[in-house]
């Protein structure tokens, strides 16, 4: 009989995830912070803020009390911001059964320390690597609710757990293949928001899809070339976790990425913009914890340096994509 | 004082690629089969037929006339379809001066002999591989027409004669890169056009961006599989020609091949398609070669024989976009 698992989180990948995991036969107590959208969630089967309109199933509950979404729960899903995990974390690890797994969803790195959410989770909770898991892959979450076909990857440094989660959110539309290269997806899953950024910014400035293409490849470059001299396979930067998720992402009009590049591309300030959406690009804020990743491990890496310039306001989006666009014509991988 | 330019071949992209030789200062002769077409080239400077309202820049030219086209030239672009190349070398080979560079356009793999056009090239002509150059990347003829900015790769066995021509392509609006991996951009060139058609048979049954990355990731997967077995550097498939190329190929309504795909996956038949549009889609023809290129490289490619089978009538689209989402659920890599 397997225990129930928590979804710490309910923005729209919280939820859409929760679905997932519900149509795989789990039970799912979703965690919402504001007690009027638990109540929602829990009273409409529905959560009216993120994923308006579409019915959650009934295996799915939701609290705003966290000791009653996280007791009794052998696994524990983080779906919240990645800027504020460890602050959750420090309140919230106490309850956490110590066989339990954490499956992050989170797709950033940490301002300051430079973490990894994988890392932050093993320190602020003591749990070794065997019970951190990331997943990752070409998941836009409105997608993943209408239940269209998706693809992802489970990584965990332990295998078998990989494998245990694998058959825990295996439903009808949601296939997930596993890998023990969590370094790898957590690298490419917060580049490539800063990616998406940069293609949005073409896009705002009107330029086409050769432009765009030719952004997405110096982006996978650049991730595989961080990630790989930090340790990550290569092989997860060229699969689902990596170019899928990239792809995905720069594809969609639904990504808040995109979309926040674009808003950049025709000139309005990341004030503007944050001013007027009520959730803020994950790429926004990792762009900066990027560039220093970067620097500290002595990789090149201009299209994060770029995008941190534009969204603190040092150079145009013009400015950037010309650079990224016309570096000396040479031999392709100089 | 350099010679002129021979573009044989009078489709979009052969026009597309002239306005930019002529952008980056050379004059061009452009070749078209069809007496009025050349016609109307050189007398209106536009091509009504491929790339209508576009004003031609002076520097380009138009015959009919093969030897008047090849004559004098010292770069002979071949922009023709790519299963008619054999045969129409087999009459322009003796006019091509003994000292003169082949470029190739075309992104096919020929039906039958499973030769790359590089290798048709060196057979018809007797030109050694480093008189043999090949330019690839994303590279959407209706976005370069209107000199939308873009990168390309030009790749050539000797990296002098690649660096040679790299200065006599490179306009303000169009930067090429140097290789040396012409088989790994052949490669990458003729498989795209199959993944292009995966893509838009998802697309045409209504699947989202999740599904399409899902398809393109998997497509790129295969196309370094054939690839590295030939002998291709990897990198060649990370950069421009490879995922480069293919991302513009997938994204844009624009593509040929991505709109075949739409089509097929809407329940037209390939013969209902055929009849009805003006160019056919390369990789509805070239699927079957790099199928059979696979087998005999002992290549798993189940990508290229569901497309195969599709565009055959074999099986339909549904089973082939299941097929590819939904291998066995384990390692990502297996």
């Amino acid at each position: 009989m397997t225990r129930h698992i928590a979804v710490l989180g309910s923005g729209s990948w919280g939820t859409a995830f929760s679905l997932v995991l519900a149509d795989a036969g789990n039970d799912v107590t979703m965690w919402a912070r504001r007690e009027e959208l638990a109540k929602a969630i829990r009273e409409t089967h529905e959560n009216p803020d993120y994923l308006p309109g579409l019915p959650l199933p009934e295996r799915i509950t939701s609290t705003h009390d966290v000791e009653e979404a996280i007791g009794g729960a052998d696994v524990v899903v983080l779906a919240t911001p990645s800027q504020t995990l460890r602050e959750n974390l420090k309140d919230w690890a106490p309850l956490v059964a110590p066989d339990a797994v954490f499956v992050s969803l989170m797709k950033g790195v940490e301002l300051g320390t430079l973490n990894r959410m994988s890392e932050v989770i093993a320190q602020e909770t003591g749990a070794d690597p065997g019970r951190i898991a990331v997943v990752s892959g070409p998941n836009l979450a409105k997608e993943i609710a209408r239940r269209e076909p998706a693809a992802s990857v489970v990584a965990c440094a332990d295998d078998r757990v990989a494998t245990a989660l694998q058959s825990r959110m295996h439903s009808p539309t949601f296939r997930p293949y596993t890998s023990t290269d969590v370094l790898g997806c957590e690298i490419g899953g917060a580049y490539k928001n800063v990616v998406a950024l940069a293609v949005g910014m073409a896009v705002g400035l009107g330029y086409g899809d050769n432009s765009t293409a030719s952004v997405i490849t110096r982006g996978l470059a650049e991730t595989a070339r961080l990630a790989m001299t930090l340790g990550a396979d290569p092989l997860t930067l060229m699969g689902l976790a990596g170019l899928g998720d990239l792809v995905a992402t720069c594809s969609s009009p639904l990504s808040r990425n995109r979309t926040f590049g674009e808003r950049l591309g025709m000139g309005e300030t990341t004030a503007d913009i944050i001013a007027t959406s009520n959730q803020v690009a994950e790429g926004a804020k990792s762009c900066s914890s990027l560039r220093a990743l970067a620097a500290a491990s002595g990789v090149d890496a201009p299209l994060v340096q770029y995008v941190d310039d534009v969204v603190a306001g040092r150079i145009t989006p013009t400015d950037m994509v010309d650079a990224i666009l016309s570096r000396s014509t040479k031999a392709e991988r100089d």
